[in-house]
């Protein structure tokens, strides 16, 4: 298998959350143990916390007694309008990075926090961030790698929310809604279908959770991502489909090599075929990444951009006919916005992450584990080189890379894959031009399992703090959540 | 710890199956590997299969990936009702001991099979019977046990039925409803709140989910068993009351022994304070579980009895004023039915148990990490001597025995304990004279999770075969079994 592939089968790593919010000041008020009924003093701003949950600490493995061990779990609180009486709690299902930066990429609770009289939590994610249940141990092999898994980030978030009402003044009736996004948010549906003793209800923003196995084609994703360019300027999503071929014609001499370099500014110049497989792997993840973060104001949540990111790199992708020099300089023209906004690069590097705040190393292990999205591309439906989804392939990757095979039908089997109509109280929303969207729900379900569709919107747009430059379909749809939120809240008080 | 608190703390072991059911006549038809696709060839009567899921066997650790290590799993199979066209599937979820052995005694499954078109399956609990993950060395340490927790046990029955759906013709569509007793019918209405994707509907007869933490009061299973004993015979559980008095008064000397051990013609003469102790603890246990076997017709579930057998016993139990020999040689006479009631065994022996068919120390290990549950007795609302529950105490003796702690608060954590009321489709029965009632769910929580109480019915009688005897109680709380479980087919059948 070459590098290639393995970016590609890998290209499912790119699923994070975002929204800039306010910013959260992070206030390390303590990291040591709290004694038990202690743990819950709240600060101003956000606390960061570790837990000690009725004396004992989160179990690393909820599911088996043989080894007792215990981590410390981080996660933060803000209860500037938490109010004991009448109050909620949102709790962010943390996913697959540190926690901080999901609580300042997630504005929409800020915003709605004192609409709710809602305390905020946020819980980091096991493996995640500062919450390594072996320290610098945790990934040095699939032994300490074992307890990674989202039925143990689910279990952790139950503990988590017992010992807050254990421990929190007012807070032992008080509703709990999941809120996430991205991989957190399908943990904030799963833990509402899982755990519906602890949360009212769950608003899973961009939650692919039909990205498994058939549910739905393997070619989706990519397929959006080409709608978005095709989109946002004529004959862009052409002009990238030619460039693959411009991209093997001109690297298959040596002089067209140092050609690219030089064109793409490369920091370190391609010399091998590998090197150049790398390079379109680096540009494809940019035109992924790129429908991802499509918000329609300047953001910064994988990389600093400018609004509507994709017309902007689409303004120099208007001719696909182009000799094939002239095009890839086009290319350049685009990768030079994407990964070089600022203009503080001397030079491009193709080993550079788009996705700094993520755990990347985690993520990988979880897609090789439960995590399996199946994905390929035509070449005909999408811009992409054509790629076939090879599970064999992808079975032999993981385990030469952690010792492991991946279970491809376990997501569905444990949470019910399409067959989800016994659940309730779930808000699944999902941005048109979310590549995501493809694994997402996007028809009502029943009348509490809801799909609110947001066609402007990319990557979870709705969870990003407001915006004079929010398209009205996302502030319908943050008004559409808070009703919800506010019924479930309703109802649970009424049952009490 | 004495050998008393020991069996006190344990009694909770006697969690068991009933119902003389049909006799299955067990056909060794394979015990190999199924190639996949072909494992749902069904038998005559029914079949015991081991069980290959998509070419892999069953995981023995579903929730982590360090380990690949599979298992077979036995289930049993009976068809003759079974209609591919229009029919369900009546799963029961295997508990505690051989599935065989609960295969004969839930004879309800049997007689309603024609009704519902159903093909009935019997899914062996891993651990017992011959579904032993890592073959005779399942039991050899904490490592080896380390897998056998109810989590696990229900990710079998999802990875059994997603199986028997793709390999068998006509049941890809098949509604299937969990059935099971006491810690079945537990695993039953969990499986339906965890995994209603895959059942529609369970039948959780006797199964005690509130016998945790401090759901219930600790003493309520020892004072039920006392009601049986009130209502059964005047006097009857002031004798039992005073008996352990006369025990300890007499076995206080020596002479005293030898004629404790002489009047109940024990296989071996008592000579220690802690065979006293054994014996006091035997014959606990025996009122226990006349409580849980009083049936209204003679049967052999856990030792074979007549009908009505507290009622049998307190007629030798009518006068607890009698002298201390006189009171035990009664005693005595209520052990012989008990113990002895077809008069082959020529002594009695006070290490036998009374539950052979029962995985006793796999339930053991099992009380030891999530199931348990607190008992207590006061000799005020109870007929038993006071003992007080310890936790403490117990988590020693688990920590001595198998090498694991206990956590007390982790089934309410993963199973919701009393807030149970986003889910559906589950009805409990409980009978009115079984000890376990007093954990179960006996009043509705909605118009779908429904409670059936039997007045007359002691363990799980609604699961037994249809019997002459039976009182109309039983019979009736099998016809609304019976519409419910219809009424959810139907459903089902309209959402395809």
């Amino acid at each position: 298998m070459s590098m290639e592939d393995y970016d590609f089968l890998f290209k499912i790593v790119l699923i994070g959350n975002a929204g800039v919010g306010k910013t959260c000041l992070v206030r390390r008020f303590t990291q040591g143990l709290f004694p038990p009924g202690q743990g819950a003093t709240i600060g101003v701003d956000f606390m960061i916390k570790t837990v000690e949950i009725n004396g004992e600490k989160v179990k690393i493995d909820h599911f088996g007694f043989e080894q007792d061990l215990t981590f410390l779990q981080r996660y933060l609180v803000a209860d500037q309008h938490w109010r004991k009486d009448n109050g909620s709690i949102l709790f962010y299902t943390g996913n697959e990075g540190d926690i901080t930066w999901f609580c300042n990429n997630t504005g929409f609770m800020w915003d709605v926090a004192e609409e709710l009289n809602a305390m905020l939590v946020f819980a980091e994610h096991r493996y995640y961030g500062e919450s390594l249940p072996f320290g610098n141990k945790s990934y040095s092999d699939s032994k300490h790698l074992n307890y990674l898994t989202s039925e143990q980030a689910l279990a952790d978030f139950a503990k988590l929310i017992q010992h807050l009402k254990e421990t929190i003044p007012g807070a032992q009736n008080a509703p709990v809604i999941a809120i996430g996004g991205s991989y957190g948010g399908m943990l904030a549906a799963w833990f509402r279908m899982k755990y519906p003793h602890m949360v009212v209800g769950a608003l899973a923003a961009s939650a692919p959770i039909w990205q498994f196995e058939d549910l739905v084609p393997c070619g989706i994703f990519y397929s959006i991502v080409t709608n978005d360019f095709k989109k946002s300027g004529p004959l862009c999503s052409e002009s990238i489909l030619n460039s693959w071929g411009a991209i093997n014609r001109i690297s298959s001499t040596v002089e067209g090599l140092k050609w690219l370099s030089s064109a793409f500014r490369l920091c370190s110049p391609l010399k091998t075929k590998q090197d150049v497989a790398v390079l379109k792997s680096w540009l494809s993840d940019m035109w992924v990444n790129l429908a991802m973060v499509n918000y329609p104001y300047k953001a910064d949540f994988l990389q600093p951009l400018p609004a509507w990111p994709v017309q902007v790199v689409c303004k120099f992708l208007k001719n696909p006919k182009l000799s094939d020099k002239l095009l890839l300089q086009n290319v350049f023209q685009a990768a030079n916005i994407y990964y070089n906004y600022t203009g503080a690069a001397s030079c491009l590097n193709t080993s550079q992450s788009a996705t700094r705040n993520l755990g990347l190393t985690g993520w990988y292990y979880q897609a090789c584990t439960e995590m399996v999205m199946p994905m390929c591309t035509d070449g005909v439906n999408d811009m992409f080189e054509p790629r076939k989804w090879n599970f064999q392939e992808f079975s032999e990757e993981c385990f030469k890379l952690w010792k492991v095979r991946p279970r491809p039908s376990w997501i569905v089997s444990v949470y019910g894959g399409k067959n989800i109509i016994s659940h309730s109280n779930i808000v699944f929303s999902n941005g048109g031009l979310d590549p995501w969207s493809g694994g997402g729900v996007t028809r009502n379900i029943t009348d509490s399992l809801i799909a609110i569709v947001i066609p402007e919107g990319a990557h979870h747009l709705d969870l990003r703090a407001s915006n004079p430059g929010d398209p009205k379909s996302v502030l319908q749809a943050r008004a559409m959540e808070v009703q919800y939120m506010k019924q479930w809240i309703e109802k649970s008080r009424h049952k009490l």
